[in-house]
């Protein structure tokens, strides 16, 4: 490691690295929260606002940073005024392994109590674990075979939601 | 998605998620790298820095942040003058997976040229896919059975390496 002299990057230098090369298109903040949104099914800008919370500047920057480099795609919705929301691209939607592993990873070690998110193989049911492959039947998962069900667990001092409900992956076709 | 009230964490406060808590923790600039480099087996505080060309400032509060939060643990390997080395923990070892899920994307998009790294199955030899599963023999490959070899690609303008060489994976027993 250390090829010292290859500048590839502007964060990180030094890193001739396919992980450091990958942080230098989604480590941003807030990145990885925008594709996992759009993953859920959020897919506009004034929905992916108010469900990360994150000033609109920066949401529009990050925005701008995913079209650029291929991740996302904007697609009209309305015609008159036009609106547009953003889809993910198969570059995108191959984002979907580094997901589920932060996913499980902090389901085990980064929350207290239930994880709010359970990923499930479509039609059979079973959840997935960490090699994105079925527990019930054992199938290897792809990202358009899953889906992302809200178990309604909350942090434990905020007690659980009664109402359980599955979004779907939000995939550009 | 998006409990808003829920305080949890700092960087992302309206998010109970797993994967915003999963980047509270380890999304801080270089961490990620810190971590691959600690499982490549550079453990030490000097070769950390030399490798990652990285302010020691910023090497020593990242660091910190993953000694407190359990992810490495300080060794001593010298007596006079005590001298220390940076081991991953379980809970460090485990996030395995959120390594190789951004090196295999990365290896896709994110560089030019030929992987720098591959993964394969110790002893057997065979590549490791993005479920971490042997190509070659089909096993499930844990971390303690993979191993992480240069290539020796670089960028494609500064040629190839032509003395590949193996590297270990630095886990800590």
């Amino acid at each position: 490691m250390g090829y010292a002299g290859c500048m590839l990057n502007r964060d990180y230098p030094t890193q001739y690295c396919s992980m450091a090369s990958t942080l230098e298109i989604i480590g941003e903040r807030w990145t990885i929260l925008i594709v996992r949104d759009i993953f859920l099914g959020i897919r506009r800008f004034d929905d992916l606002q108010r469900d990360l919370g994150v000033a609109r500047n920066i949401l529009q920057s990050r925005l701008e940073r995913l079209l650029e480099y291929g991740i996302v795609v904007k697609r009209p919705y309305q015609e008159r005024p036009v609106r547009y929301e953003y889809r993910l691209t198969t570059k995108g939607a191959d984002l979907w392994p580094v997901l589920v592993s932060l996913l499980h990873w902090g389901d085990t070690y980064a929350i207290e109590g239930d994880p709010p998110i359970v990923l499930q193989h479509r039609g059979c049911g079973g959840e997935l674990d960490d090699r994105r492959r079925c527990v019930a039947c054992g199938a290897d998962v792809s990202v358009t075979e899953a889906i992302a069900v809200r178990t309604g667990a909350r942090r434990p001092e905020a007690g659980t939601d009664a109402d359980p409900s599955a979004v779907g992956a939000g995939i550009s076709a």
